[in-house]
């Protein structure tokens, strides 16, 4: 009979442990998962009202206006984009995608990301920073998530990018399947 | 009689786990917390002895010596700052501050950062790396910790950075209040 | 003897929760370790058919061909090159290191890196990112793991780079001892 007590007290200490640390709630299945979209206008010399990115470096013998042959390879854009809940450019901001990417390859298209969602809304409040390679050619491709603040405090997790609408070279929009396997 | 054997047990185990593992340790309060200064002198054409950071990009039109129209939206600035336990520039460095920043917005002030603390003196031997937006005109605003080395082994938090002081366009001071959530 | 029931339960509860929960296997040896190197060769004006990397971004008064003055301070180069086994450049790629340095003191080799590692081979499937100050003229220097996909799925860890070989301006190449201490 005696033997009960401590039965229950494992219980009560293992149930202790793991609501008082937020490590214990790692696992393989997300703990949250936000999917949004954001939209790129890249500035072209003509769009400066709605362009939301611009090139600010390209290499030898390349220019500002238009994005470098060899596959972009060696320009860097800089953005400010809109992120909205759903795959409509018109919809109302939830935030702004903030950062910049770099085409990095001579024979394929892939770029580097580095950004941060900066999220204003009822539905979050905080940040979310990416980064890593978008092998851009690919219907979807996994970066990393590492770190949050606000809602998504001290966050990680992997994001799922999918280019969900281009036109030409200047509008690009994508949607971000983002699975956090670490909250706090 | 015999249950109070397995208590025992039951503490012995729990606490060995949380002594050997250092994500047992992960909580709200920080585990570490360090308040820095650094200090940054933007190049702009006639102070090259004294300027810490450099225009490097600039978008179509603009130039590196001068911080682009539009809230500098496009220039990217690399810098090597030095880091001080106060506010006082002329303070001896324990380290330098060393990455790039990004204004990325055209009707606001806002950057992106991507920087590495280098600290090397009696207080702290190690790195600390940082990731995230900063919406300069906020009075503070919160950026990722990703991760650090030496004394800062694979520690990840949240920065506070407050603009503690600027003149011009040509230096500015944060204070940065490093809160670690995750210590090893 | 009833005592030996919880004790027994108590072992099952523990390993279970090791188990599951990948956060109980953070240590300070690594989970797990790599060492993989990466070869770079700095486009200069010639070598337009060889060159992985090009300077895209420089100070005032630079250009884009030559690496600046001042150690290169503000020079950002982009890249994509080929990661081997082991120390030959000419060796089967396994996958391709891609990102961006930054050349950021002015009276040192000091840089600043942000890059991933893409592997595709039968060796690795996924990607590493990291980022973190690379003082060049220390021998060894540890840089931060900050994430991963695929087979590195949300692995955290450091880095320790060592300049293998260098030719003038042109070629180096990085040996990359990545340990990770985060396994997922």
């Amino acid at each position: 009979m005696g033997a009960k007590i401590p039965i229950l007290f494992v219980f009560v200490m293992l149930f202790a442990l793991s609501s008082a640390n937020p490590s214990m709630k790692k696992q393989y299945k997300p703990c949250k998962n936000i999917v949004l979209y954001f939209h790129d206008i890249i500035y072209n010399g003509m769009n400066a009202a709605n362009a939301t990115s611009s090139i600010v470096a390209a290499p030898h013998g390349s220019n500002l206006t238009i994005l470098a042959p060899q596959f972009h390879f060696g320009n860097i854009a800089v953005f400010d984009d809109p992120i909205t809940l759903d795959n409509n450019l018109h919809s109302k901001p939830i935030g702004r995608a903030q950062g910049f990417y770099i085409y990095d390859t001579k024979n394929t298209y892939t770029s580097w990301l580095g950004f941060t969602f900066v999220l204003n809304s009822t539905y979050h409040q905080g940040t979310i920073t990416f980064a890593g390679a978008d092998p851009i050619m690919q219907k979807s491709r996994d970066i990393s998530v590492t770190g949050g603040t606000g809602d998504f405090f001290m966050h990680r997790g992997i994001a799922t990018i999918m280019t969900d609408a281009f036109e030409g070279e200047v509008y690009f929009r994508l949607r971000v399947d983002i699975k956090f396997f670490e909250c706090w």
